[in-house]
């Protein structure tokens, strides 16, 4: 269970997240074949329950990319079982203090740092092998939300958390939690300086700065500033946009045939 | 049940329909706000299932786009399912002979010119209200599948058919039949000339002539060409193109960032 | 795998068969206590699928009540796949011919009498018990559809049909053929006097005379005219009329209280 | 957005709420068109998952109903997920102190009230809307359910958390809790002074007055006593009552046909 | 709602619980025929959802094997829907203090000793049926797990706390947080000392001592040690195993026959 | 799309089939661990549906099984269905003539040989990618079932039929059609007979001769004999002969502890 996403990133290079909605492994398979480093289910603003994300992990399979979950709340719960199904990667959403990072891992990592349960799952697949639970926590990767007012206060503390991998910025709620407006690709002045100053954090201490996008110029921007790891997109915006667009680029076309009135 | 779609095409006016093979009623919701005329569900190569049908008609429903099906072949069973279901129109493929489109008319509509079942389905709802079964015949639309050799040859045949409401060319399939490449927005000469050959029949019988394209610029070109009804792309093609895209924009960037190594 | 509603029914007890459209397990198991000698499963203008029909079948069996499915259509895929599943009775669409029962009968009956395929399957249950195949052929229920004029010109030739146990009159698509109008609890001569001709004919033969109803009141009429077997409402409808009637009762309530305008 | 419910509230109408247990978007299609002001989906004691919720609500959406639902608990990752989906009224179960009334809100509402997490779902649908994140905190009700001795001692305080727009009272909890019978339409003096007080409670406060009932007549009764929003019966009880009777009616028919013993 | 598994226990009987990670009310089918004294549907580390898990126990009805469910954590949601489902026993994963099971007896007895909300469930089954609330609290079984060292540090504490039935200690978690090997069938000195003070603990209060293995082996030890309740292996690990075993002796066999190269 | 059954096959390779009735692709992906050549979806004696089979084949895709599927009947619906997901082999039943081998023929295959539509389907995948229509015919498997006298009978002119791979013997049907026992590993000497003429008439044509097992030793006899491929066991059959024998074991033991009453 080599998280190549790891590898890839301790190895310097910027990588790309791609960000699914839409519960179907079809889709997902077709993503995990363009060359994405990773991908991320997300089972928080998404439509994927537990089923259909373990199918999208298998569908993933094959590949070589990252499957990462965005959790729909911070509960060991549903933490242990997506790492079951085989996630590699969490993505948990408002974490603010430094006891919500430490119920991160405590309810994501083994003794003894956490507390995860372990159970005979996925046959007889990676994290069922011998020696699974003692390599699971250099594997995994935990990266709590960054996206209240709060959770920026604390981000020093909680990077410093021991099995926090890094952050991962949420713009619009951050952006909400300021009174600034929610949207993604953020141009306030306010947001940016948060934005370099979870780099120099996340650079201090060799920890994971990334953060969520809607277009790939803004990705590219965040790259090109420090990121580490950025999301591109999702399958439901590409679905809608360039159902949009084509459907526009139709009907602008004159009607010149011979077509009847039917 | 007025079928919006049969409607704008009676007025002479060019309809665009819009394809769906990703089983997810949040994506047809979407689709169904963008101003398409009509959505086919598409259960031959599609993942969606009777249930999930079902939800996407009702995720249709607010938003005055007729919605079709194409079935996973012409059985009796399933086209009763679908229009039971509330499908206003019926794509129906491997429609090769006379025979093959009296059964779909079969299937299709009530007596007297058809054999389909009635049922107490969907509630109160549109399809069981008083006097549904007398309007039922006259409002749905029946579109077999032209994409074979055999089919060509038996056009006029088929649209002379009671209750065939026009026909759909199935372009790969009909490049396959003919040992021509089984792609989708033809260029073949021979292609083309059955193109026009299926305007010029569904005009003579104040038929509908419709097409299946993957690309806004070629399903204008056939609406200038007579076409009434064209399909433009699909939610599967869209998703994967506009990912696709995305990460290669975003990869083209050059990572001149503060970015440690991790 | 004792049917209890055939031997209920051989000993000349009226039985009364609950119906289902929605697929609620839950609902099923419900319904299974109030003490009907058969559930009907609808495959056909119902929402069941095979998983769920199954589980359907589970929700009966601690309760002793027979366990049907109206099938979508006279198919052989789907005609073995649900007695696999448990069915003990078919209540097949559109059997207008001898051919069509004949159908009905090799791809529900066992060789010799017919040609259905052996499996197994629901675990070491009654239906893979040592003897089933023996068994089986003499304890399934086979009940064709008697819905349109032209079965109504076979009737008694497909009552002849080794195999077939009686027939299931279908009201309301029967009327649609005859130019009558389509519902269920039909007064119309023509039809009445189609229905006395079905008691004569299967009291003729020793066979099942039974029929759709959606009234109490017209389904003891129908025991009391000689029928075997009636279906009494469904799901669906009682839960549309039982709502609906308790929605218009609260409704008519004076608002006489103190309350605010909020 | 705009909550129809919230409207008709404020104009000073009572309005009746119907409940689901059975997760069949048929059946709430079905309720949506027999003019009830709002729809429950019960997550707590019924058998609605995430995705057919989801169902139910874009079966509601051509309507005009309010969907609500019940939650399964006082947890923020499952208030921010049903409200993704479109619900526009949430009832909590065991909300018994001010801190419980306080976590409701902070899941439940956007900053600077609550801490609800945004994101772009259900399409471009209402909810994802330009200003949708300003609007919803007006339009959301958020109603705790009052079921235990402890949440009538805390009733007023309840009510007076911001963002709270009134109570529930769950009948047969408040029985269990206070030694008297779990019956639904109660008749216990205990319990009716305690219905006199929530509505004096909220009728002080301009906040809504709300309970669950079983009968048309109780809710009746209920709706004159001064309650706002009342419940009568679910899906599960109708369909349950309704076989039952119709059964015992069909029963008691004498047999006197001429209906051989088969 | 007699719990037949409390009985036999009482009864100084040894038992043996099966135990199942893959979601199918078909295997759970074959299972209950088996004998089992009971089955447990795993939520945590399994597959199970709430929809399958209400199938399994109907799937279980008939057979007079008691339904139980491990749940995917200490979350009063959770608990309230697999016991309205008709689970009869809950083994509760990671309690490691009195706090801790007191939550549990919370979320899964009714008052006056928990906060169990009701609700008119499971149609008019058993759970719904009069006088349900009264004889459920001394029906159910609630077994808390003892798989850390933490645990077993307040092991005679949790056992003391009053609706608690005993304990179900889970070996590999509990070497993994004592710094032994995650094994199943543990040999470790220190872990069987800790399984005979269990043994003591449970036997000193007249409460159950149970446990997770793998071989019946090894079952039949802990039985002939002294534990009430053991389970024995689970379906996923049978069916790898005997596929896996299957296969090898196969695949041993010379191949002498005429078999051409094909 | 290299078939590398077929691979196997063709170098002379005895290759073993896994069989799988239950629906749980975790349950695929151990079985595809263990080294099986092939395993099938059985779709006509199992609860496998469209969604389940095909996250079966992407279970199975990073481990270099091939995967087949017994379709419910001869139908071209489901055939070019489970094909577009990704089945390299289809396993049919009741092929009793050369029709029936036709019919098969003309579902899977394209043209020239055969009909089978062709659509984008399973993303940028295999079979979506350029020339797939051009090698699809030559890697596809197309094994009808030989499973009573009139199949027998028609045995060496079935395999005549262009297109068809070989055939595959159903012991059961087998039996039951010529009223011998229905079992799976038969010691009938007619049926033995017929195993031999079996594996002639496939090595006269080099094609591909294989049957149906339930013991690992009878497989291994059936390769000896000169069968290509067996299947061993089902999943099922595993799963429920490993809980009786466990069971068995367990109960056998003497129960020496110092067991409490409890």
């Amino acid at each position: 269970m080599n998280n190549s996403l790891k590898q890839r990133l301790a190895g310097g290079r910027a990588c790309y997240n791609g960000w699914s909605l839409i519960p179907s492994p079809i889709c997902i398979e077709g993503y995990a074949q363009l060359g994405w480093d990773s991908l991320t289910i997300d089972m928080q603003h998404g439509w994927w329950d537990y089923a259909t994300a373990t199918s999208a992990f298998m569908a993933m399979q094959a590949y070589g990319v990252t499957p990462m979950v965005r959790v729909p709340w911070n509960e060991p719960g549903v933490l242990g079982k997506v790492l079951d199904a085989g996630a590699q990667g969490i993505i948990c959403p408002m974490v603010n203090t430094v006891a919500d990072a430490q119920a991160l891992v405590r309810g994501a990592l083994y003794p003894p740092i956490g507390q995860r349960s372990t159970g005979p799952v996925r046959g007889p697949l990676s994290n069922a092998a011998p020696g699974y639970q003692g390599r699971a926590n250099d594997q995994l990767l935990l990266l709590p939300q960054i996206e209240t007012g709060e959770a920026v206060d604390n981000l020093e503390a909680i990077l410093d958390v021991e099995g926090i991998s890094g952050v991962y910025v949420g713009p619009s709620d951050l952006g909400l939690s300021l009174g600034l407006p929610a949207v993604m690709d953020q141009e306030e002045e306010r947001i940016l300086a948060i934005y370099e100053r979870v780099i120099a954090a996340c650079a201090a201490r060799g920890k994971i700065a990334s953060l969520h996008n809607t277009s790939p110029a803004y990705a590219a921007r965040m790259v090109a500033m420090g990121y580490h790891l950025v999301t591109v997109g999702s399958d439901l915006g590409f679905v809608l946009h360039g159902a949009g667009a084509a459907l526009a680029v139709a009907r602008q076309t004159p009607e010149t045939g011979a077509r009847s009135a039917y």
